[in-house]
This record gives structure tokens, C-alpha cells and sequence, in this order.
């Protein structure tokens, strides 16, 4: 047995709570692990003949996007410098219990509806170009005619949208902000299908370990993280298709009629991971029955080794023990070919042996 | 132990997905692996007593079939084709995201509603002539006077309908569109009975393997295929449940009052299907538990030969080894029959040993 | 181990379906297996004060109860002869659905309501008086003074009843076809908690056979034949719970007022019956773990014998074997009584290991 | 291993439903096992400033309780004597399936309304005072002015409220029937948290047992039994949760505003040992689990104490056999003190092998 | 295997019941184990510029906080001395049946809404500063400008809330007392989430027990007592989920619409909380089967050391044997280099049993 490799992360179920407890409610304190890089803005203003583009380190720049004459999408990668995230709040008048949901990277997805903009949470989980598997923290905010996103980071699904947006490619730039929130959640869902075949091939990979049983690898603990990886990424995926279930569902203005047929489809989309999810579930679930009965099997074809050559080797040493004797008087031992004889003796044992455990199969 | 055998095929849970991660929504993308062939069209038009059928590789043949003065049933087969798709949508004035759902065969079944018409996916599972087993997606359109089928490729569970058609058998040339749909949908349903039936049977030889004991092959591989397997066919029946319960309670002009009666029936039979699934999906889960109460079984075979073998030539080896000490004075070896009086001893313990397994039902 | 003896027989899950994949809706076709004997017509006429009952082999009897100044009772045994079952249905005007239902044993317990009779259909189970446990599919239409019951042979739970309107004992002769509907499905349901009583039996046995842990019968396939057979069950008295209560619930003027509170009795009876179903399955299930544990402690004991057997003997050996060596100088030797020394010290060995295991607790 | 020891009871799940099978609905039998003793009927009527008390053999004592100026509470023990049950309930106007209810000791638990009373049926357990178990059946009606309560036979719950009725403690004097209703469903709730503390108990009692690993007693059987009274539990409790919300919620002029408070302190009592006995089952159901991993750790350390005897002694024989041989020319033999370098060899041997050993931390 | 060591302690799921047995409903008995201390009450007096506090050992100074022009929180320390929580229960007029659930610490979380005040029963749960685990009872009155809390003992979560309102931080004296009930709640759910890192740390600990594979310690006990950790941590996290949605959703005077944000938000943590306790629920339960695993694997070592010792030198020994004897004639014993042959006949064989068990991996 080999000293334990490193483990598998933790989840972290409620990291950064810990420092909170004694806070007033609406404490912004950012409670994930990517600080360091300063806030970067990207700022998308179009409509259907116009386009424009800004990228900044100022959160001023995201500043004065209501009530304008065009659609505008203010993406905000970086959480950490919550004072930028306060500034911003003060200047959309967004209520402080939202502003500390967006910084708390174990806030679950949900939606809150308010009079004037919808707030969603959600997850975004990808593989990045190098095969780095990123699970962020992310929210957004959709006003009449603007929609705010915030991300824990650098880097996300949306590259093929920026392109959309650009480039007037599919129904985008003739569409609202409603639109524009469902691209960004479409594009979020279409990602998760990428992150559902990971796991299917860990787990083929996992039956193929156990299939083959050479190796002497304890997968035990294999086992064990995947499973805590399929009930995180669960997390994210359960709630956010109650999340989608409500858009569809809601009275608002904020939605128009013609994009209720996306997100209804959306909806399909995330129930179809969810049920991947639950799949996959029971079979993680199901792969360590299948260890142990692999062990099981292991372990009998050990005994039958030593169950065949303990039950033929011990009898034939007893023969041999037998004529291995000092008394004075054993008449065999002066037979001429006496020797012989007990070699015929021995090799029919051995051979009814072997014949018995040939017929019960044990060879 | 053998090799690892070739594997089962996986499941395409997500399958195509991951190319689409950028794409507009409603882009058309055909995520099945059945290509290759043109793309067939048969075409039915029939009232009472008017019958025509056309076969066709053309997709305009498809056109021009509303608002006739007979029903049409336009059977389009292959869906690797999307631009002829494309062209039917817009003809049928087909929403994007519903020709979307039509060539993706991920897409689990649902319902949709719509203004004019009704759009239903689902799967068709059948054992074609041949043995082999197919799980084709399929989806169909019913307007009022037309239903429209796609289907992946050659080859469905419709033969017996297409009869009926041809030679005015039942009730299906006296009724409207929506008893056809519902004929459509009751020949696949009517086919999962037969899918079941060969689960049934893989249970009932997997249990037979195990009572046999015989078999020295490892099962354990079976056992998790066959829980992917109940789990893939339980994805096509269990929302299809939902589907027919919806279709029986819509409010439509579409579907007549008589309709209802046949649709109640379908629902019977789907969730007939459903209940057999939830009952070999528990007797599946069983056999892993009953397969490790016969590896262990097995076991205790094997030990118990070890164990009567060792139990009784230790102690006989033991007492030959004695009267082969070279001790100077031993007196039992002068015994002019000291000899045989050991052969007495050892044949006591012998057959004590063989009446105490036998007590102990371990013989 | 024994050759695989007789299995128990299959669920009929979707027995007779197979052929019927290319038919029309509504084709009469019996799927059981109780076919052969001619169909045989029961007719009981009855008010208060009048009675009379009629045995007949022609379905020509059966008719003309409709509208009739008395509650008739027509019970026909024998669905093989669905042509019968046609000119029969022809005659009451019911739905060539309802017919394939009544002939279609796989069908599972329902009720469908019409605007002049109610449709039920349902499972009897009960031991014959010859021991055999029997399993029929029936079904039931209700109408306003006429009752129709449809079994697949001779042979039921309903002497009682017969006889109680013959001697009108009870309240029978003086209520409506409600009241006769209701004394048909308690007869059934009372009957099933005989079933459950024989379930009840097995799980006994099956527990004092693991308990005595005597018999080297291996009883995995027991078990998974009960959980079949309480699955089985299941199907039977699940479904017929919603049926009762729809039945209670019903707004409809073939059913009296009287009549509510002895359905409600009937409700209670089956959810009774309900969770015995529930305890037991829980209780199977909870058998292969008991079955395994009994396994492992079976085999501990063989290792415990080895063990102890190999563990004393095995170092006697070597001290047997140490003074058989032939060295030139092996001082011990010319002891006058090292023989003797030997045996002391052997015997310390003995004795010290036996006192050994006594204190573990293995002997 | 012992022989098979007395078993523990069998659930009565349908215990007399037997001979009923073809009995008149609304027929009395009593189903229990608790005959013999002539029926005895307790009295108690009270105003706030009037109190009587009588106890009798005769049902007639119970009669003319209806509308008189005081509260009257009428406990009848044994059921056995249907006939005097039959005479009250013609007295009181009871419907006859209710009847058949009160002696139906296979009833669940449950409640219905009736235009002029309540009836109510439960179990009452609890712990006699010699340590014995028992479980009633009970059931309860009240009326306007008055509660008749049945019992099983003599002995119960009550005594506490017996004595506050008598000393006028607590508000009972001043209230209502509805008030003693609740009293009495009180107290037997009350008991249910004595019967879950036995169950605890017996949990970790088998906890201990497992982890002292001392005992050799298979108690497979034991926790087999202890699923069985659990479950056997949770029917007498879960379905009076039902049965107390119901209450609680009935809108009767039966139960008056001010003992609602006390119908909501009854249901938080009854959710909380339903909420008992779910955990419980989880912890009952995980000790096989347990069980299991303890048998395995023994079966290890039997092996340990094999594995290492033999690996020490088996190679340390070879050596000694080697020795052993008779060939003419073995050079070893002839060295002076060969015998003493071959004891050398073989403590080198033993020590390594110990040395081995300890490192695999298995000694 | 060592002696039992302390065993964790017992839930108190019922704890204090058997006493109350035969009570009057409503009689006051503290169920819990912190007695002996005085009770200690502190009030604070606040508005947005005024702040009084005061803390003593006698309940009139909780008096007379009602209509008074300031909030007023009146928090009880110590319920085992129930006269005084009776004198309070007559002063603010509270019903009985509220004063016992107050001090009986088995009651479940809960929300009783009444006219003028509302009631709150909860867990909170804590580890001290000296590392200790606290579970106390507790439960809050809120009227219109008053809060009362009762704690079992000394010691609680608001030390953070306290010099919020001394130092007039966050908006707590700008609010009423529905914003005060708030507080105290979302200061008791933050805790809850750093007990959740207790269970994670214990569950990982496990984890890298098992994964190490060297403690011999059993800890089948650890992982049951984790189970009924987890079990009772439940109980206090599910049922305070449905109570904190309830006060969200009532109708109350006593409820601003501007707290509404706020309890929305505690309502979030509290489910996030509850998804955290059914994930770890899961990887407890898994633990089980993950040590179950990790013994097969262990024993499969043990028993592979013993087959190949044995399978090596059984035959070796056996071959030694055979020139034990003592044949007259035995060819091969005259030979001059026989013994030497010999050796190379058992090295072979050694060599070739090494290279066997080498390429079963075995080695
Ligand atoms: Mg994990
Ligand atoms: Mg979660
Ligand atoms: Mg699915
Ligand atoms: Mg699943
Ligand atoms: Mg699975
Ligand atoms: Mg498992
Ligand atoms: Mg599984
Ligand atoms: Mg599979
Ligand atoms: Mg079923
Ligand atoms: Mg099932
Ligand atoms: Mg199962
Ligand atoms: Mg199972
Ligand atoms: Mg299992
Ligand atoms: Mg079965
Ligand atoms: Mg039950
Ligand atoms: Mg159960
Ligand atoms: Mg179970
Ligand atoms: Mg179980
Ligand atoms: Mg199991
Ligand atoms: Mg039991
Ligand atoms: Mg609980
Ligand atoms: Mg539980
Ligand atoms: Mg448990
Ligand atoms: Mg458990
Ligand atoms: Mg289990
Ligand atoms: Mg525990
Ligand atoms: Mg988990
Ligand atoms: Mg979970
Ligand atoms: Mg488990
Ligand atoms: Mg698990
Ligand atoms: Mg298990």
C-alpha cells in the first residue's frame, strides 16, 4: 500500500461564511479564492444598426446605461474589489443584500424579482482552453434596456456571443434585453452538457479500472470525489432549473412575448442536464457495489490458488511423511520397488485432485 | 480473468452538444450518427374514400398539404439533411428552435403547443427484422389536416398503420389528423412492450447465470450495463407519460371529442411501460446484491475444501513426523507393531475428522 | 452445489403484447392463458322481495337487463372467446376499447367513468381451496340496475356474495348496483389480505432458515422471487387504491348516497393492504443483507477451524521435523529422555495456544 | 452456533381478516387476542362544580348519556363481547361498519366525521408497569356532551386523567367533550416517546454489542426483529398525524375555538415522534451495515493470526526438512556445529519474518 | 482489539417526556441538563438615538416593555427555573401551552402566529471559544416593540448584534422589532453553517483514515455516531426552514414590508444550510460502504501473503520429504551430486511460483 496521494478540494459549501458571523447583514465580503487581478469592464452598447465597445478598469465607465436608446451589456470580471461593486450598486440603486449575493461565491442559483430589474444567480462551469475546469461564482442583473453580469474572473463561455453581438450573426442586435439575458444563460446551460460528459467519461473510465482488474489501485477513494464532485455540480444545476421555470413564468415587462419560446426551450436544456445528473448519480452510486463484488472476485481466485495447491501438496507430504518413519518394522520399505510404488500412489492422488478441481471448475 | 471483452456502446446523453457551444440558438445541427443517405419522403393523402402515396427524395413534394380536402401524412426520413428541413420549416412556417429539437436527437421528449399545430418528441425503441435493437429519435407536427414525421432514418414500427391506410382497415381513414397522430404514437408505445420483454429476458438469464453458479465469468460489467441500459430507456418512457397525459387534457380544436377515449387508452398503455421499468430497474438493482451473495458463496466453497484438506493432513503429518525424529530412545519404535498401531491411530483421528465436517454440514 | 432447479414463473408484464403490435386500436385479443373452456354466464335478477337465478352457455342470456324493474348480476367466466365478448359489448353499446381492456390481461387496475356505467378493472388473487394461488384479471361494468363482472375462468372470491343474495342475508337484496359493485371489489380486497398473509408466511420462513443457519441451500434466488412476487402484487393493490378512491369521490347519479360510507370502509381495506405490501417489500429487501451477513459468519467459522487446526499443528511439525534432521551433532538426540522432553514441551505448545483461542473467544 | 431460539411475535397486519372473507360487511368480529374477561365499563359525569363516578358490567349503565347537563366520558374495556357493542351502538345510533372499526383491531388509524360525532381510531402503546409491552387498539366517539372510548381490555394510559377529572385539576372540569378528546389522545401520545426511549435503547444496545466485538451472537435475527417493531410503530403513528391535522382543521360546532391551541400542541407532539421513529429507522437500518463491517474485521484478524503461523512456520519446516534427507552426501551434515548454524538460519528467519510483520502493523 | 471506549452521547429525541407523562397539558418542566445557575435577564431600550441597557437576576425588570415609545429585547438566560418564566408568561399574557414549549428542549422548531405577538421555537447551535459543541434550546416572542428570548444558559451567538445595537452600526436602530427578530435568527443560521464545516472536517478525516489504510481502529462506531450527528443537526435545520418561509409569507401587522428583503435572504442561507446537511447525509451514508471496501482490501493483502508463503513452500517441503524416506532402495539418494540436483529442482520451482505470482500481480 503507497503512502496517500493528495486529495481531491474540498467543497466549499460554505467558505468564507466563517469570517461573516458577526457582520450586519448586507456586508459585502467577497468569499472566493480569485483576488488579486484589478476589476475589468467590458461594456456592450448596440442596437440593431448600432454597435459599440469599451473595455476599462474603471467602474465608472459602467455608469449611466438606463434609459438610453440602445440595449447595453456591462460585464464585470472580478469580485473582490468590493468597494467598485458598492459604487456600482449606489449608482443603480441595487439593494445591499443583492450586492453581498453577488460577492458570495456560496450564495445557491436563485432569482429575486424586483419592480424595475430580474436578479439571477447561477454557476458557470467550464473547461478552459488548457483543460482547467472552472466553476464560477456568477449573477446578473436585467434592467428595461441594460443587463449587468458579474464574474468572480477573467475568462467565460461568452466568446461566441461577443461575436453575435459584434457582428449582427443570428437574432441578437434585433432583440432586447430580455434576449440578451436568455443568450447569456443559453450560452452558461450549453456548457454544462461539456461538463456532464466529463464526468461520463471518469465514470467509463472508473468500470473500464474495474473491468479490466489488473490493477491493484485502490479506487475507493476515486469513488468517494466523484461523487462529491457529481453532488456539486448538482447544486448548480438543480436549483438554476427552478431559476429558468420562473423567468418563463413571469408577469413582468421586462420579458416580452417572443422570448418566451427561447426560454422555454432553455428550460429543456437544463432539465436534460438534470436528468444527466440524476443518471449519473446512480451509476457513481452503483461503482462501489461493483468494487466490492471485483474485490469479492479477486480475493476467491487468492483462495483457490492456495485452496489447490495446499489440498494436493499437504497429503502428498504426509505420504511422504509416512515413509519418512523409524520403526523398526514397516514392511513396505523393503519392497524392491517400493520407492516406485509410492510414486505411482502419489501421482494418482495428484492427478484425482487436479481431475476434482478441474470438474468444480477451479482451474 | 480474462481481457477486458469490447464494451457496451455509451450513452449519448449529450452527445453533439459540445460542438454547438457557440452557435445562435435555433441553428440547425443534426447530433445523431445516421448519415449518409438521402433524406426519403413518402407522402399519404387520404379522406374516407380518396387514397394516394407518393415516395420521394425531393423535400417540395412535402409542400402544399394544408388546408386540403384530405388529411396528409408527409413521413420525411434522415435528418442529417438540415437545409431540406430548413426549407419544409419555412414553408410550414416552423419555428427555428422547433426545427432545431427536430434533428437534435438529445432532445428528450416533450410537448410544445402552438397557434396552429402540435409538436411532440419522442423516441422510437424497436427490434428491427434482423435482432438488431434501434433507438431512433423521432418528432412529429399535426396540423389540422396534415401530420408531418421526422424521423432519423430508414425503417419504423408504422408497417401495420401504413395497411391500415392503404386498405381502409379500423377507423383511421374515417377520422381526422388527430387520430392519426394517435395511431402513430400507439405503434410506438405498443413496441416498448417488446423492449421490455428483452429486458425481462436479460434479467431472467443474468439470474440464471447466478443460481447455476457454474459460470466463472465476471457479471459484474453486465449487471452495470443493464442498469445503463433501463436508465437510457426509462429517459424515452417516463416524460413521454407526461407528454400523452397533456395531449389528452389539451384544450384544442385540433383534437376532436371521439379522439379523447383513444388517447386515454395510449395513457394506460405508457404507464404500463413506466411500471415495468420502475420493476426491473429494482430487479436489476438487485442482482449486484445477488451476484455478491454468490461470489461469496462460492468463497465459502473453496474455503471449506481448504479446510477439511488442511485440518486433517496437518495433525496425520504431524504424527508421521514424530516417529521420524532420530531421537536415540523412542520406544514406541520397537514395537513390533508399532507400526500399525500408528495406521489404527491415524485412521481414528481420519474418521473422527470426516464425522465432525459431516456433522457440521460442511460435507 | 445442486443443478438449478424449476425457476418460479415470469411476471406477465406485457404478455400477449408482441403480437398485437401491428393491430387496430380496439382488436379483441385475450392475452392470458386460461383459455379452452367454454364461456360460461352466471345471471342473477333480484329486488328485496324477488330472486332468480339463471346458468347459461349462450351470451344471448346476458342480455336484456338493462331498464329492467330488478338489479341483475351477469357474471361471465371466460374471455377467450372474444367474440362473445364483442356481441355482448355490440349489445350494452360499450367502446371496443373497453373490450380489448376487459380481454386484456396485461392491463393494469383503472376506472373510467361514462355518462350511463362506470368501467373497472382490477386483479382477484386469492388460494384456491386446493392450495394453488390464483391470479385472474377482471373488470367490472356498473350500470344503473345492471352489473357486468368478467373473469378470465371459473373459479372465485364471490360464494359468499351468492349466497347472500340468494338467502338475502345482509343488506344486499335491499340496495342498488352500487351497493352489488361495492360487495364485488370487498370480496376481492378482502381476499388479498389472505395473499398477504402467505407473503407474510414466506418472509417467515425464509428468516428462520437464515436464523437456524443450518441448510446449505443457497437462497438468493428465493428472495429475488419474492421480491418479484410482492413486486407483482404491488401492481395489483397500488392502482386499485386510486380506483376506490376515484370511486368515493365520483359525482355521479349511479351511485347513492347509503353507498359513500361502505366505499370508505372499502378505501380503508386497501390502504391497509397497501402497507403491508410496503412493510414487506421493506422486509425482503432487508433479506439479502440478512442472507449475507449469515454468509460471512458462516465463513468466519470455517477460518476459525483452519485457523486454529493449522495454527497448532503447523509449529508441532516443525518441532517434530527439527530432531528428524540428520546431522551428525544434534546434542538433544543422545538425551536419555529428550523424546520425552519433547513431548513436554510439544504439549506446553498445545495447551498454550488452545488457551490462546479460548481467550479470543474462538473456541 | 445455537440452535434456533424462541422467535419473536409476528406482526398482526391482518390478523382475523381471515375468517371474514365472506362475511356481510358491517359484521362484528373482534380480531384481537385479548378474551375472556366479561366487558367492564367505566363512568365518569362531570360539570365544573359536579362529579360522578361508576363503574359496571352491564352496557346498559352506559346508556341515556346524550343531552344531559353534564360531560360524560364512557370507557369500555373488551372488545371481545360484540354483542353488548352491538346493543350501545343501536343505543347511540352508530352506523354498523363503525362498529365493525371499534373491533377490528387490523384498523389503522384514522378519523371520520359524522353530522352528530367524531369518530376516531388509534393504538395505544406504552410499557405496563411489570415491564411488559402492550398494544391496543383504541377508539373513540365523541359527541355533543359525551366521549365513549373502547379498549382492547383493562389496563391503560389514563390513570393521570382519571385522577385530574376527580380532583378537578387542571381546566378539564371546565371544559367541553371536545377538551376530554383531546385529553385522552394526550396521554396516549404522551406514551409513544416512552415506547420510542425502549427503541433507542435496544439501538444502542446492539451499537455496544457490535463495537465491544466480544460477543459471538449472531445478531443478524435481532436487528431483523427490530426493523419489524419499528415499522410496526410508524403504522400506528404516521397515520395519526393525519388524524390529529384533520381535527385540528375540522370546522364543527363539536370543537370549540379555544381547545384548537391545544389540537396544535397535540400535533407538534405527535410530528415529533414521528420524526423519532424516521431517524431511528435509518439508524436501525444502518446497523446491518455495521454488523456487516464487524464480521469482515473479525474474518481479518482470524486470517491475520493463519497467515502469520503459517509464513513463520511453513518455511522454517522446509528448512528442517531439508535437513532431513537421507542422501549420501549432504556436505551441511558432516560440519561440527551445523546443527547450531541452522538454528542460527532459522532465528534470522523467525525474527525477519516477526520484524515483516509488525511493519505491516499486523501484530 | 481494545475495551469499548466512552461511547458519544445519546439524542435527546425525547428526553424529559417520561416524566410528563400523567401531567395537566401545559404544566412548565425544563427537559434540559443547564440547571443550577440564576436566571439572568438583559434589557435593552432602544431607539435611532436612544440606548439603555441593564442586566440583572430578577424577572420584574422585564416588565412593562409594552407600547413604551422605545424596542425593547428582553433576553432570558437559565429555564429550569420555571416560576419566573410563569410570572413573565402572566405579565405579557402568553398562553400556557407557549410557556411549556419554552422550557421543554425537545420541542422541534416552530412558528405559532397569534394576535398580537408572534412565536418562534429554533435551535442554536455553537462552538464556544474553548471549542465545545453547544446545542441549545431556544425560542423568541416578538410583540410590536418588543423581543423576548429565551436561551437555556450563559453563552450565545449575539455578541456581534449586541454591540451593533450599542454602537448604533448597521441599521438595527433604525428599524422596529420585526428587524431585531431578524437579526437574532440570521445571527443563529450563520452559525449553522460553521457547524456544517465541523461535520465536512469529520467526513474528510474519515476519508483520509480510510485512504491511509494503516490505523487498525475500528470505525464503524465513528461513522454511526456521524449518522446520528448529522440526523440531529437535521432536525434543527429542516423544520426552521419552514419556519422562517412562513414568517416571509404572514399576513402581520407586526411585519414591515421593508424586512421582507431581509427574511428573503435568511430564508436563502437557511436552504443552503439544509442542502449542505443532505449532501453530507450522503457521504456519511457512502462512508460505510468506502470502510467495507477498505477491509476486503486489507484481508485480500493478508490472504495473498498467506497463499504465496504457502504455495511456495508446501512443495518444497513436500520434495524434501520425499528424500526423507527411508526406501531400502531410493536410486536418486546414492547419486553423487544429488542433494545439489535437488536444490536446483527447488530453486526452479521457487523461481517459478515467484514468477507466477509476479505476473498475477500478485507481488
Ligand atoms: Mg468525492
Ligand atoms: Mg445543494
Ligand atoms: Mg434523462
Ligand atoms: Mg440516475
Ligand atoms: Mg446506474
Ligand atoms: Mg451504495
Ligand atoms: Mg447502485
Ligand atoms: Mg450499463
Ligand atoms: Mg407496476
Ligand atoms: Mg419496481
Ligand atoms: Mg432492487
Ligand atoms: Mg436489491
Ligand atoms: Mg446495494
Ligand atoms: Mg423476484
Ligand atoms: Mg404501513
Ligand atoms: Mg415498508
Ligand atoms: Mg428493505
Ligand atoms: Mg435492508
Ligand atoms: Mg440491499
Ligand atoms: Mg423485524
Ligand atoms: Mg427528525
Ligand atoms: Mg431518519
Ligand atoms: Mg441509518
Ligand atoms: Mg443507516
Ligand atoms: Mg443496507
Ligand atoms: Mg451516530
Ligand atoms: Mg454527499
Ligand atoms: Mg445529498
Ligand atoms: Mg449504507
Ligand atoms: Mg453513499
Ligand atoms: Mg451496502
Amino acid at each position: 500500500m503507497k503512502k496517500p496521494k493528495f486529495r481531491a478540494p474540498k467543497m466549499n459549501i460554505k467558505k468564507g461564511r466563517k469570517s461573516k458571523k458577526n457582520e450586519v447583514p448586507g456586508t459585502l465580503e467577497y468569499t472566493g479564492d480569485k483576488s488579486g487581478l484589478p476589476t475589468k469592464i467590458e461594456v456592450f452598447d448596440y442596437t440593431a444598426d448600432y454597435y459599440e465597445y469599451k473595455e476599462s478598469n474603471s467602474i465608472e465607465d459602467a455608469f449611466d446605461k438606463r434609459n438610453t436608446k440602445h440595449i447595453s451589456w456591462i460585464n464585470i470580471n472580478g469580485l473582490h474589489n468590493t468597494e467598485e461593486i458598492e459604487k456600482l450598486g449606489e449608482h443603480y440603486n441595487i439593494h445591499p443584500l443583492i450586492l453581498e449575493d453577488i460577492v458570495d461565491t456560496a450564495q445557491r442559483p436563485k432569482i429575486d424579482e424586483y419592480a424595475n430589474y430580474l436578479f439571477i444567480v447561477f454557476k458557470m462551469m467550464y473547461h478552459r482552453e488548457d483543460g482547467e475546469f472552472i466553476n464560477e461564482h456568477m449573477s446578473l442583473i436585467m434592467g428595461e434596456d441594460y443587463v449587468l453580469t458579474f464574474q468572480e474572473s477573467d475568462g467565460d463561455v461568452f466568446d461566441g456571443l461577443r461575436s453575435r453581438i459584434a457582428n449582427s450573426k443570428g437574432r441578437i442586435r434585433n432583440n432586447g434585453a430580455d434576449y440578451l439575458m436568455f443568450a447569456i444563460l443559453d450560452a452558461v446551460v450549453d456548457n454544462y452538457f461539456t461538463v456532464m460528459e466529463t464526468i461520463s467519461d471518469k465514470v467509463e473510465t472508473l468500470e473500464d479500472l474495474l473491468f479490466a482488474q489488473e490493477d491493484t489501485k485502490d479506487i475507493t477513494q476515486d469513488i468517494q470525489d466523484l461523487k462529491r464532485e457529481i453532488l456539486k455540480i448538482r447544486r448548480a444545476t438543480l436549483p438554476l432549473r427552478e431559476v429558468v421555470n420562473r423567468i418563463e413564468k413571469i408577469d413582468s415587462p421586462l420579458i416580452e412575448e417572443k422570448t418566451s419560446t427561447f426560454l422555454r426551450d432553455l428550460y429543456d436544456h437544463i432539465i436534460q442536464v438534470n436528468e444527466s445528473v440524476d443518471i449519473y448519480r446512480e451509476m457513481i452510486w452503483g461503482l462501489m457495489d461493483m468494487y466490492m463484488t471485483t474485490i469479492s472476485n479477486k480475493m476467491n481466485e487468492v483462495m483457490k490458488v492456495l485452496t489447490i495447491m495446499a489440498s494436493i501438496f499437504i497429503p502428498l507430504t504426509f505420504m511422504a511423511g509416512i515413509y519418512g518413519m523409524n520403526f523398526e518394522y514397516i514392511p513396505e520399505l523393503q519392497f524392491k520397488y517400493g520407492y516406485f510404488y509410492l510414486w505411482g500412489a502419489m501421482l494418482i492422488v495428484f492427478f484425482g485432485l487436479l481431475w476434482y478441481f478441474k470438474r468444480k471448475k477451479w482451474l
